[in-house]
């Protein structure tokens, strides 16, 4: 058994993980104003009330009250009781960033819910206590580990958020349960849906129990050799994550949620197990997804059909599912990878992901959601489905695994912002906060993601730590305390640090034109507006007048001029550049002034069409 | 009640319709060498013996004998029924084709076994009666009026083929049952699959029986106002064609075999109900998917999710659905809009589908099917699903509505070439064989669909009789016996027939590079290539080794040369230009040599990538 540390944020290390980089304690690390402040302001007065609101209505907080009463069926999907469990660690994570005694009894009221439904040996999955009746009948589809999985990580935070552990007995009890059933000794069990992996690893990190580790470990060992054709050899292994080993998987494949969530699990096991070879992996099967299966906005999944990724360069803007919650797993699995390499490419890709993929999933009033996150929604689209943008944002869904994954994430932003190491303190986010380890307390002021201007007032600093400094990728041009820096890589502050020390950031936020690999078809000709972290779209609602967007043509060396935002976040810069709209029907082409917004605003105000992807002439 | 005539094709209409056209009688039209036979002797002796080999594995025939039995479970779908009258109907064509008394024999053991699954009320579909018990306790899903639907085609074409009438009672039985259950006086009923409008105005055709007539006019009339949401609330009107009325539908949405399937039985409702104002709306319908929805092969439906059509201008290559039946159910609805316009658009419709549509969806050896037809395979696509194209053809589907349709649909192909008005004989289709009716006799002598010469020779003419020829609108350069004539359109021979003339229609061949509608995002920049009626497509086995298809793009004015095929089918072409290959990995761009093939012979030598559209630099 490993020593545990009393950090307290997601993914806090075990001192025998072998990392480069180690997360802040939750008190270390704080957003105290700007753009996510206001974000999280929004989860905390609207989306997480609202969410509470929702789960009772929708009955799957009832599931666990009638299996405790012995009486009545179960509402909602097979896997109900994971939004349960992904807003009792939203309200979890929130109440520790700004504590609230109503938030955290209404938390422990719904704990209280919870543990009455567990049966005496530990066992819990309200749906399949009252609808199956049978336990692991059917692993491909019953989502009873996926549960599991989501249950440890709102235990864990329970615990380092509140201090309380009434849920983390629960969870020890079903994890222990699980030892018994799948751990040594017990049968192989492949579930369709991970995410128990890090569930367990969590739960080792909290409890020091080293079962529980091994038993996630095994979970990723046993995936991916077909074990679920046992159950049924019609299953599409590719859709389950069950048809290439982890340790083979050279680009995720199938289910993109499940893909990455695995795919998260696996790097928490590589790093508390040492394991540099399935670190290396995991490396690869990243660089397979960036390069050939990730949407400009960071978005995964390019088919609604299994909500899949598609073969590689197939990304039609029109049809991306880019869920929600594929590029919440996919941050996860950054984050990870990111501790476990010090590489800014994981932490370039957290920050395109949180802001262009994840956040245009919650409306700018935090109760409405995007399941589906289309590049492009077309005047005439069919509001056919539920999911389908031309219906614009949702209250909830009978699916409802995004909104609450949202409102965990915001909560818990501030643990993606730094980290420290054996050198000092890491800065991969930029956000108005105070962040503090390993010698250094720094607070940041910026106007990030609109402005590029990152001041750091220097708190505390112990002789000899450093600070490092993620320059993105997108930041040609970009100066620290007036010097030169490389994009893409870490600056550090090269000189001594004192309380009282200034330091000074610029990342040129200059709106530019990006192209996709040539290889994927369904943009070719085409560009997206990027400005800064930013993807930006152009909505309809900003064009002047008989503006056809998918008409409109971008034509030549464009100049793109900086004006205010329509203002629903503090701020905002839209981009305003001349285009061409293609005549119809004998009409003659026309000169037109077009403006571009950032996407994640998109759909805030009313829906209609919508392009990311514009064609040049 | 209408006089009904004796003509022995699908769609016979009856004497008080309201057409332009008519078909002609099953014994006056006839395949008799060249293109089309050849795969009609594959169906023969191939694709039908082996279906029915696949219907008995399956169990599905075995339904019927464990109804008539009382005891036994249902295998297969709910609409395992459907696949064994398709194939009644595809043996019954074939029958009438070219007599084979042991085919016959078959075909009538199977209808005794329907026969004897039928309940005293003339009820039917067996795996309603084993699996629910319960009538019509889920229409959207039971696809009980669809598979009535399948029966009356393959009862009527019984009759007309083989004169044969025991299946004819079975489905008069059933159809008497639907009178009462949902006639006059009856509960309104939507389906969620069409068919059984085409199905019950045939069978008004062979029987004379108004009430099947009007039976279909009020199932056509009754669907597009959400009454399946009486049922459900949350079902997706669009998927099952209940979202708008047929009249008002100005472009086809949804599930694309239920919505050319309904607008073809709303055409037969509207030819024989006189109803000018239906044709028009239908009219207009095609017009809606042959400008926005329609690939350039003639496939339909866009999306793999609930194998839609799409919005207008989605049509990705890499994910068309484009599913096998659709092409057939459109060629059928084309082929009714014929007959009501005599336009030659829908008869250029019909070459398109069956040429590069239908005829993909089956190999050349005749045993197997693509369900969905994909316009670009690459290199490491995924063979996730029974479906993908990497899979290449498959034997069966557990689903398998397209292989018995694509037996029934080339086994009465001869159908489709020609018809008769008060004037005379029209060409809509070049092939081999014998045509006659309204006073004209016609031999056809033909390389189509490789060879542009279609020569004609005139066995009988009445006087004053006519021969129209459609000019295909790919044709610019046309001539009959020397003078030129306009593309998109009849030519008529301008001068009285006799016996023993002949008349030359020259097709000019020339392979041509094609451009889809720049809103069609998907295929921006690129060009299909084609020659007369077929699409070409590039496939990997035909290319010098070290060529990655996707690497490919045609540059500058394309000089194809003709060469021979692989000889997958007599006398295929294919053609021969200059590409570039783009270096990757600092490699500098290289001249390659590339051949393109039709596409309908692609994946008959192994399955490997493959492109239809063509990027250009």
């Amino acid at each position: 058994m490993s020593t545990v540390q009393d950090l307290r944020h997601p993914t806090a290390l075990s001192t025998d993980a072998d990392v480069v980089l180690r997360p802040l304690d939750v008190k270390d690390a704080e957003i105290t104003g700007g753009f996510w402040l206001d974000r999280q302001a929004v989860n905390r007065d609207s989306s997480i009330p609202d969410g509470l609101r929702r789960l009772h209505e929708s009955g799957v907080i009832d599931n666990f009250r009638t299996v405790a009463t012995g009486s009545g069926e179960a509402r909602g999907p097979i896997f109900a009781d994971s939004d349960v469990y992904k807003w009792l660690e939203a309200a979890a994570w929130e109440y520790g960033r700004q504590p609230d005694e109503r938030l955290l009894a209404e938390q422990l009221e719904i704990t209280r819910i919870v543990a009455a439904a567990q049966e005496p040996d530990g066992y819990l999955d309200t749906v399949v206590q009252l609808r199956r009746g049978v336990r692991y009948s059917d692993p491909a589809h019953d989502h009873e580990l996926y549960c599991a999985g989501h249950l440890f990580q709102a235990a864990v935070a329970q615990r380092r958020a509140t201090g309380r552990t009434e849920l983390l007995d629960v969870a020890m009890r079903l994890a222990d349960h699980l030892v018994r059933e799948f751990g040594p000794g017990g049968r192989p069990h492949v579930e369709g849906h991970p995410v128990v992996e890090m569930g367990l690893v969590e739960l080792y990190r909290e409890t020091g129990r080293d079962d529980y580790l091994q038993l996630a470990s095994r979970f990723v060992e046993e995936r991916g050799h077909g074990l679920l054709h046992e159950q049924d050899p019609s299953l599409d292994l590719t859709y389950f994550s069950d048809r290439v080993p982890v340790r083979e998987t050279r680009s995720p494949e199938g289910h993109a949620v499940r893909a990455v969530y695995l795919a998260a699990g696996a790097a928490d096991v590589a790093a508390e197990t040492r394991d540099r070879d399935l670190v290396d992996a995991l490396a690869e099967q990243y660089t397979g997804m960036t390069t050939a299966k990730q949407y400009v906005t960071g978005g995964l999944g390019a088919r609604w059909e299994g909500e899949a990724f598609g073969d590689p360069y197939e990304l039609p803007p029109d049809r991306a599912y880019a869920e929600t919650c594929a590029a919440i797993g996919a941050a996860q699995w950054a984050w990870r990878m990111l501790l476990s390499t010090g590489e800014a490419r994981y932490a370039d890709q957290i920050e395109r992901m949180l802001l262009n993929a994840m956040l245009p999933g919650v409306s700018l009033g935090g109760q409405e959601f995007f399941y589906v996150n289309t590049l492009h929604l077309r005047a005439d689209a069919s509001p056919d489905t539920e999911r389908s943008a031309a219906n614009g944002r949702r209250p909830w869904f009978d699916v409802a695994c995004c909104p609450p994954n949202v409102m965990r994430t915001v909560a818990s932003i501030a643990g993606y912002v730094a980290t420290g190491s054996d050198d000092g303190l890491q800065l991969h986010q930029y956000a108005t906060g105070r962040f503090a380890g390993r010698g250094l307390s720094i607070e940041v002021q910026t106007g990030y993601p609109f402005d590029g201007t990152v001041d750091i007032a220097v708190h505390e600093a112990r002789e000899g730590a450093t600070l490092a400094l993620r320059v993105p990728e997108w930041a040609a041009g970009a100066t620290l305390d007036g010097r030169s820096i490389e994009p893409g890589a870490y600056a550090l502050v090269d000189r001594p640090l004192h309380p009282g020390d200034r330091v000074a950031l610029q990342l040129p936020m200059r709106a530019r034109l990006t192209e996709a690999d040539d290889r994927v078809d369904a943009v070719r000709g085409a560009v997206a507006i990027e400005r800064g972290p930013l993807v930006y779209a152009l909505e309809q609602v900003d064009q002047p007048e008989g503006v056809v967007l998918d008409d409109l043509r971008l034509k030549g060396p464009l100049e793109m001029a900086e004006v205010p935002g329509p203002g629903l976040v503090e701020g905002d810069i839209a981009l305003r550049f001349e285009a061409v709209q293609i005549g119809r029907g004998g009409a003659p082409d026309r000169g037109v002034t077009a403006t571009a917004v950032p996407y994640f605003e998109w759909a805030n105000r009313g829906v209609g069409p919508m392009r990311v992807w514009m064609p040049r002439v």
